[in-house]
């Protein structure tokens, strides 16, 4: 079953913003077996929204349309899909009274112009909005299926959920797209590819295929495991033993096999064991304890994170030698150990992270150019910390993005006693 | 002059992953007058593409595509819009040549897929490719133009304004498309739409007229004041006329009159006074910090950024009197004061940010639910300092973010001495 997503809106076309609604169409659609083929961007132009729904609806079987349902006279979706279906619109009472109601309860009167949300072509299935004024509407036409959702995602999500059960998975032809994904840190794209590739290559000979997609984003990768099967239990059984075959191969490198977060993983690890951690970071600026708090429930490891710019601060709040620093450079192995171990100590937890490098665009050098990172991840319960220099590159935001994952990641690997020999940017001393 | 943009690619049809190619794409096209009307993205099927383009060709005056110029056989770009506009592909020798090169120059020979990259719709114009092997293609037919570009944004980006200076400016009918961006912090934007409106409203009567579109984002919203005129000094004059009007009613509350960020307008503000900042943060994790340091050059004037969760960290690295705590709680003005002041002193510099608050979801009560957020700025120069407690809405992430903002702001009207009297989800006391 093929369907497109249509996104209405003028301000969707603009260079500030883009739809993002088709994301979480596209998940439930395909969670229920139907492939989404094509995505469209129309601005509120009665118009051309017509000309372009009538042309992904003439060559497909369902269509999701969704924004351009409010009250005012830019909101001109009911009337596209009226004008090019041929049904006209009519005002539904039960629509106009719940609209009415929704003010009423506020203490509001309705003001004239959502009369016009009450307006719904001929023969459509009016779908409630517990969240907002817009009823969506549901449309059967020549054996095709036309959704018509509003755009706000809090209003457009339950809408679309209940539309899917009750209606649309029927529609499917049973046939359910199942989907895996593992998430990976410490490792190059090229490494994760040499190493996965002789495995997935043999899941499409089977019965049904399982299709991997590899996507790189910064600090991680990702591996998607697609299969499509009628029968959800030997998806399932199948998915697992794919996921066993490539545990086999690159275990320690996949953090995540259920879309956690590295930061996520990490909680619950030192959760797990009862520990906190302290966080002492120079060039990513607070943007690593500012992950591990994105966690709810985070203030139950996160004792204490320190952004230690300066020597001076480095020196008072971490109590690095200002020796240490003279001898080796702010950017140095040595003084990543003392950072980790100075504010694991300080703060009197069990696991410290340390920090340093040269975030850029200033401040680098032949020897310690821009993107030279050292980071360090000490434990109580062992005297050998573990200590790496990475050599990122990209724009600040980008190192500082990578260093903040390396960190939490040789975090994760010392946890797992396994060691932190990753190969993703590691300048060798 | 009307534009589609096609993004090619089946990835750009999961949920994981959308095109964002086509914001850069609109940015240039509206810069030199063209409006974008459609968007489309298609997957990696030539039949399929062919259909779209053929669509889009058909109604429109320029298409750009993007994606799909790679070597292997997924990449369908060039067959769909050969076959769409019935323009065979032949090889083009200095195409082979330039990639062969680009192998040769690093010591490899060119992979036989590669060639494929060489096949050029008879009639197209070859556009080079600084940063990879995919050239980019330029074909007039039927007096419309379509352009074929890499996926990937540094192939694509400069390849796509070497065009529109090259070639689609003069093909554009001189009305350019003229853009400013106002921000705005500490304000509802029901309060900036019933202040401002007034004024846009009249310039939607003058000519040309000024369009104004109200976008909020969390914890900012940003006024677009667009117009288009073949007079680009004319344009400017205007526009500058509209922002001294808007000024004039909103002035403090505009933080950026050219896109800045609010962590860089603050950082400027500093630079000038020759000033440092120290931070304070318990619920907001050290994000606060690390939007700070996002900005180059940072490092000249953040001294010291604290995450004190705990109240011992409280305490001991801000000096918060055990008795203030166990006196009003931690989530309370006066704490809010004394980490701002605390970390001020201890750091020795001119500003210090104190926040401390709830961002859920656990440890909400009746009387501070989640979301409650006290925030202080507090300046040397200053015997007081100012203190605000903020009820925030959302998830934790949302709340983090909400919060890191309004101390941005907060200090930064703290440094106009214009008082920080913002309305946007302030409890009064």
């Amino acid at each position: 079953m093929k369907a497109a997503i249509l996104a209405v809106g003028s301000e969707l076309l603009t260079s500030a913003k883009t739809d993002t609604n088709s994301l979480f169409i596209t998940d439930v659609l395909n969670g229920i077996g139907i492939d989404v083929v094509f995505k469209g961007i129309v601005g509120d132009d009665r118009a051309e929204l017509t000309v372009q729904f009538l042309q992904a609806f003439e060559r497909m079987d369902l269509v999701v349309l969704t924004g351009g349902l409010g009250p005012t006279d830019d909101d001109v979706t009911r009337e596209a899909v009226s004008d090019a279906l041929g049904l006209p619109l009519q005002e539904d009472a039960s629509v106009l009274a719940a609209i009415e109601e929704r003010f009423a309860k506020r203490g509001w009167e309705m003001p004239a112009v959502n009369r016009r949300q009450a307006q719904v072509p001929r023969g459509a299935v009016v779908l409630a909005n517990g969240n907002g004024t817009a009823p969506g509407l549901w449309i059967e036409h020549n054996h095709k299926g036309v959704a018509l959702l509003p755009g706000p995602p809090r209003e457009m999500r339950p809408m679309l959920q209940a539309l899917a059960e009750e209606r649309l998975a029927r529609r499917a032809d049973g046939v359910r797209i199942h989907r895996r994904v593992l998430k990976i840190a410490g490792r190059a794209e090229s490494r994760v590819e040499e190493r996965v590739q002789p495995i997935y290559s043999t899941w499409l000979r089977q019965t049904p295929p399982i299709d991997t997609t590899i996507l790189a984003a910064p600090g991680q990768i990702e591996l998607h495991l697609t299969t499509r099967d009628r029968d959800a239990a030997r998806a399932a059984a199948m998915l697992d033993a794919a996921i066993a075959q490539l545990e086999t191969a690159i275990g320690d490198d996949i953090f995540s096999r259920d879309g956690k977060r590295l930061e996520a993983v990490l909680g619950e690890m030192l959760l797990e064991r009862g520990w906190r951690i302290a966080i002492a970071e120079s060039c990513t600026g607070g943007l690593t304890t500012s992950r591990l708090t994105d966690i709810p429930g985070s203030s139950a490891y996160v004792e204490l994170g320190v952004v230690v710019y300066s020597n001076a601060a480095k020196t008072a709040l971490c109590g690095v030698p200002e020796e240490l620093i003279a001898a080796h450079g702010a950017v140095s192995e040595p003084v990543a150990v003392a950072l980790a171990e100075g504010i694991r100590a300080r703060a009197g937890v069990e696991a410290g992270i340390g920090i340093t490098g040269i975030a850029g665009p200033g401040g680098g050098s032949e020897q310690k150019p821009v993107g030279t990172v050292c980071i360090a991840a000490s434990l109580a319960s062992r005297s050998e910390p573990h200590v790496r220099t990475f050599r990122f590159v990209g724009g600040r935001e980008m190192i500082k993005t990578f260093a903040s994952l390396a960190a939490l990641d040789m975090t994760r690997r010392l946890l797992l006693e396994r060691g932190t020999d990753v190969d993703w940017n590691v300048m060798r001393g």
